[in-house]
């Protein structure tokens, strides 16, 4: 469902470096230490979680497409596209984006409606300017509802998923901008925009979240060969934003409200409000007419979320800054994969999953927060040597029974560096093994953090531990 | 960790087929559909559950690794590697194990010790002979723990692992055959092989399992020039198995018992079966003098597990036969990434994840299990027109407590509809709204399967649906 996101995230490697003292195997890949995989399972945790609480089902797709799948869906980005060495056999390239290889699964299987996530890694040929932390290889977490149902109940579920998503993440303040593609366009027919420059003045205008309107003029005018006055005209409608008042007010436009197109999608836009204001989450909406998206597969309405407070540090680009999530409605992608050319309308969204690696990463950080690597619940210790049958046979019975154990791979440990162990790793409890309690049946069971001891019945040791490691593992 | 497993299964790709007539997307690779992601789901439910009981932690690694990474590590199988095409930058290949990059990973980060698992795909330039279902795709689990520790101790934890993975699968009968590549060397030498000639003839060995005794001798002596009675020397070897008492008659083996790699692994075999008897598995273990594996890369003990039962159907050949699992001891791979040759010994082992889903598939199947492919709770409905703005408030409530719900996109859906969407996805409960039950303040609750219904009080519905739903998702 997404653009640039997961690739424009910034200085997310130097961050993982910095933290992990991990390099990636090569530029512009990474490999993910246990302690970022801990990080990555917490988000992904809150993801998912969400995509099923909505009712999604999951499907996969290879890691690699034919080329010509991906060709000509990209536009210009076409040439970031990775291609496979020919050893016979069909040209191959990985995948660019999960849209496209969905659209083609759809087409491929004569399916016309589906709601469905995809969690998988993409791949670009970026020139990895690790300064800003482009990756080569990143993840997109993409949820789409393909299928030809009553306008905008689709779309605005998108809308709350994605507000639940940056809710549950406690990322920090959020907005989400809207606009829809019909818009733009009969907003760029009544200023005298010649069709033919449609997409190109729409890259323009995409560029002013991060440049100013007169640099944007200057481009559209200079370089775009745009009159003035039609660029002026433009710039009175781009610079406005608000909410559902401002639809109001567009569907009052004496221009705009005669171009057809503009009127579905304001039209289209009033109800996406009202369904919102049910949803409760029409505050963090804002209808925004500089909003345009790179992709050209968006017929309808367009959407991305953006931090509002980045939780950045002193003397450091903020993480936070920029799209954290993205999306908007493509009704003809999938006709594009079809033999007959059926068309199966689609919305769908895509959470910038390495960005928010990297902005839960850097919290964590300044909280000082240990993140364990492992589940472990118990260490199997013993007090004496000779023990080591004792100690495989008790951790035997814990693995069968389901408990989380571990034991120090040494055949005489000595308890202190068992309990260092515990220390290092997190582990909460500590069975330990003694000859005096062997005789008495009983188990000594420590607290790693109180230190203390109870000698606990063989047979109710599972319980105990169970008992005492119920709490469920925080998300982030 | 593993050779052949993934590659080597049989017939997926038809049962796929056949179950959900889903085409993968080109020849040698598929799209997973819905089906047989939930089926995915629960078998990686089950073996992760268990690396993560026995306290390991996760990495992961991108997808493709320096071309030189992979070279020199795979024998004559370096010819199925998939090279990315030459566009600028490094030369990169798609992996072709786990193996490679856990230890060149190993090595980059001067890990000296670390347990880990790694689920991920792999890829090999398998000529796609479909009637076998082998995959140029396909998806490899590894748990391996690197470190210096005492003897056997990480490999009967890899055994015991296998076997509690195996055993919760519930996909039949096991058997895991265990063998020491220094007894096999051992054997080679003191039977008269030229050490030129131990690697072939352990590979001519490895095919026992697939023809008689007489056709690899045929080979040993035909094709790889070896003496008669220089193979017959192995062949009374090789045609032994048996538990602990067959090593300790070997120990008393006047030929075997001079030679000191051979006396070592006895050694350690012997112990090895003492650890597995206090794990309570030694009976699913035989050592078999006849299993080699194929990969050059270990040193020590080496393990293979195979059904004994077949879940099969008439007809069909049956899908069980064959490996399921396997692993083995490597200490000298890691050492060859490191820059002084730093060794780190290694031992893990790798489960046939796709064999084993196509298995679990068959089993469904014929069970003629509905595998539901959401975990939707329950179906927000309406009994009549007119009651859109009443469904998106409630079941926004539902979202935000926590409860997985769904409704359809309709503004006034058949309440027949909206039950046989319940029906037929698996949604057990269905909350109606009605105009009497809103002036009630109460909601409908509907048991799709009973077909009763009950008036809930609106602030007690959450508590009631979560009530109703608790029962855990089996796992299999």
């Amino acid at each position: 469902m997404l653009g640039g996101i997961g690739g424009r995230r910034r200085r997310g490697r130097q961050r993982m470096r910095w933290l992990d003292g991990i390099t990636g195997s090569m530029d512009g890949t990474r490999d993910y230490s246990p302690r970022q995989m801990a990080v990555r399972e917490k988000v992904f945790d809150v993801i998912i979680s969400c995509f099923k609480r909505h009712g999604a089902e999951v499907i996969d797709t290879p890691v690699f497409e034919l080329k010509e799948t991906l060709t000509g869906k990209y536009g210009e980005d076409s040439k970031l596209i990775y291609d496979l060495k020919d050893q016979g056999g069909e040209l191959l390239s990985l995948r660019y984006d999960l849209t496209v290889p969905f659209a083609r699964y759809l087409a491929m299987n004569k399916l016309t409606n589906i709601k469905r996530y995809h969690i998988a890694k993409v791949y670009r040929r970026d020139n990895p300017a690790m300064t800003r932390g482009r990756y080569r290889e990143f993840y997109q977490c993409d949820f789409d509802i393909a299928g030809q149902f009553d306008p905008m109940l689709p779309d605005a579920e998108c809308l709350k998923i994605m507000c639940e998503i940056l809710s549950s993440l406690q990322i920090g303040d959020f907005l989400v901008k809207v606009n829809d593609r019909r818009i733009l366009d009969g907003m760029f027919a009544i200023c005298g925009v010649p069709d033919s420059k449609f997409r190109t003045i729409c890259s323009s205008v995409d560029k002013l979240d991060k440049v100013s309107w007169e640099e944007v003029k200057n481009e559209m005018v200079g370089e775009k060969g745009l009159a003035p006055e039609v660029a002026d005209r433009i710039g009175d409608y781009v610079q406005q934003h608000g909410g559902v008042s401002l639809v109001e007010q567009l569907l009052q436009d004496p221009k705009l409200s005669q171009n057809k197109q503009a009127l579905e999608g304001l039209g289209d836009l009033k109800l996406l409000f009202e369904y919102l204001t049910l949803f409760g989450i029409a505050d963090k909406i804002s209808f925004d007419l500089s909003l345009a998206r790179g992709l050209d597969y968006y017929t309808g309405v367009i959407y991305e979320a953006v931090l509002l407070q980045p939780p950045a540090r002193a003397g450091e680009e903020p993480l936070g800054v920029g799209s954290v999530a993205a999306g908007g409605r493509y009704d003809g992608l999938v006709g594009m994969f079809d033999p007959k050319g059926r068309k199966v309308p689609c919305v769908g969204l895509s959470i910038g999953v390495e960005r928010i690696f990297s902005i839960v990463e850097q919290r964590l950080e300044a909280l000082e927060e240990k993140v364990r690597t492992t589940e472990t619940q118990v260490l199997v210790a013993s007090a004496q040597k000779k023990l080591l049958e004792e100690r495989l046979k008790l951790i035997s019975e814990l693995w069968d029974a389901g408990i989380k154990a571990e034991l120090l791979y040494k055949k005489n440990p000595k308890l202190l560096n068992q309990l260092q162990y515990c220390e290092e790793t997190g582990i909460p409890l500590v069975a330990i093994i003694g000859e005096q309690e062997l005789k008495d049946g009983v188990i000594k069971l420590r607290s790693v953090a109180s230190r203390e001891e109870v000698d606990v019945r063989r047979e109710d040791l599972v319980e105990e531990i169970k008992r005492r490691t119920s709490q469920p593992l925080c998300i982030c």
